[in-house]
């Protein structure tokens, strides 16, 4: 992508971003209607589809021939990464929206024949702006965030994990790798925002982010802000990430990384 | 208690929790050393134990018949609750304070011939000072908090639990339990401070938190929060909590508080 280019393209989702979380933080209050979608814990409100249809006019506005995947449908149906594509969760986390009115995101990956260029995650309640160009590193507001340290141990480190992992009825890994994992850990968090748990790694409060079904929204952004600090992102078993489909993340710390995947991760065959 | 002086305690250990909340603030980003205690994972700094002797110096000089119970062991060897005991946890979440330079708390419980008359927990670096007086409800900052809604059933419920107590080698709760209550739920969340966990309960955020080692400092002031607030705080089989020993706790909307200690605890003999 074109330097010019990318950083008027920047500077626009970066207004955008900043008017979403406006219009969400102005109405946080609003009693609201509540759906669910693939199961009765995955929840949806207008808000969610309000604010992708707001995106969804911009960049249809501005940018006519690029490509929006949205969480909530108003994009398009893309079948490959060619051209610029706007991968974009309008809230990230909305459990939590719903139920704490705070800890979600709204998170913008952009990617230009496949590369992920920019990113952005909007912590809206606490006004806090992550971003990434890349190659350019990561910030958070105006202070751009160091590189991860590379020299703590796995069992030093604390990793966002949910309790789900350690479940044997789960149909995505063995739950016994998973609890071996915690006993070697430092200590697990669980925040309820996989775009806020991918900044948090970036900043260094968490040393690495280990879920099995993320879609592409929800990792976009946050998987080049991580990469612009030096850590790794890749699906469990360390192949690449696709960005099309349903998918398993491992992010962390390089120096984690490796061992987490192939000491701990045991993937159930599907 | 009487009023009159519950007011002054109560308004004098506000002055001292911002106070030690600056001092802790002003030197976030100054190196420490870092010792552990009862495990590898269990840290303690030279700003716990300053803020903790900041703390016992002041209660010293202005109360000298009151007694003090501190994490850090500035405080009084005590054997019952007899007459007025601050009992102080200086940074509560010191993983979090150590790796994150945020989200921990100093958490100051205060009782009166074995009754909790007074809780605070500072949230330090969001500046958010949670407050509660027995009888006359609780706050956040200067907002009052309204009481838990009892409506929400436990599958729509969200948890404050370690990954911890879903490992079968975890010495204190059987884990199949654990995990049923985990499959039951509509979710968990881990933010590695206790005080904090009593806190965003008491805020309605979670709908509960279980959790099977508690040191007194951890929820002296937590449980009386939630209470303002109509919740429940028990032993997680229960029983009445003893505020001198270490102990599982169980704190919730009064409305799952029972049925997840009966259908979902399963204590292991120790």
């Amino acid at each position: 992508m074109d330097q010019q280019k990318k950083n008027e393209i920047f500077t626009q989702a970066k207004t955008w971003i900043l008017e979403a979380g406006e219009r969400i933080k102005s109405k946080i209050d609003s009693p609201r209607s509540i759906q669910t979608k693939s199961n009765p814990n995955d929840l949806v409100t207008e808000m969610d589809q309000e604010t992708e249809q707001f995106f969804a006019n911009k960049i249809k506005d501005t940018y006519p021939e690029h490509y929006l995947l949205g969480e909530e449908g108003f994009g398009d149906e893309i079948e490959d990464l060619g051209g610029t594509v706007w991968i974009i969760d309008p809230i990230d986390g909305t459990m939590n929206f719903v139920h704490q009115k705070r800890n979600f995101a709204i998170s913008i990956g952009i990617y230009h024949e496949g590369t992920g260029e920019i990113g952005l995650i909007y912590n809206v309640m606490e006004g806090i702006l992550y971003t990434a160009k890349r190659g350019e590193g990561a910030y958070k507001n105006d202070s751009r965030l160091p590189d991860l340290s590379q020299d703590r141990p796995l069992k030093q480190s604390i990793l966002a994990l949910n309790t789900t992992w350690l479940i044997p009825e789960n149909p995505y890994v063995d739950h016994k790798g998973m609890q071996e994992l915690v006993k070697t850990l430092r200590s697990t968090r669980s925040y309820g925002s996989a775009a806020l748990e991918f900044a948090f790694l970036a900043e260094g409060l968490l040393d690495g982010y280990l879920t099995m079904t993320l879609m592409p929204w929800d990792y976009a952004a946050g998987s080049i802000l991580v990469r612009e600090v030096g850590g790794i992102v890749t699906r469990a078993d360390q192949s690449e990430l696709d960005l099309l489909n349903k998918t398993t993340v491992l992010a962390g710390r390089s120096n984690i990384h490796e061992e987490i995947a192939s000491e701990y991760v045991q993937l159930k065959q599907r």
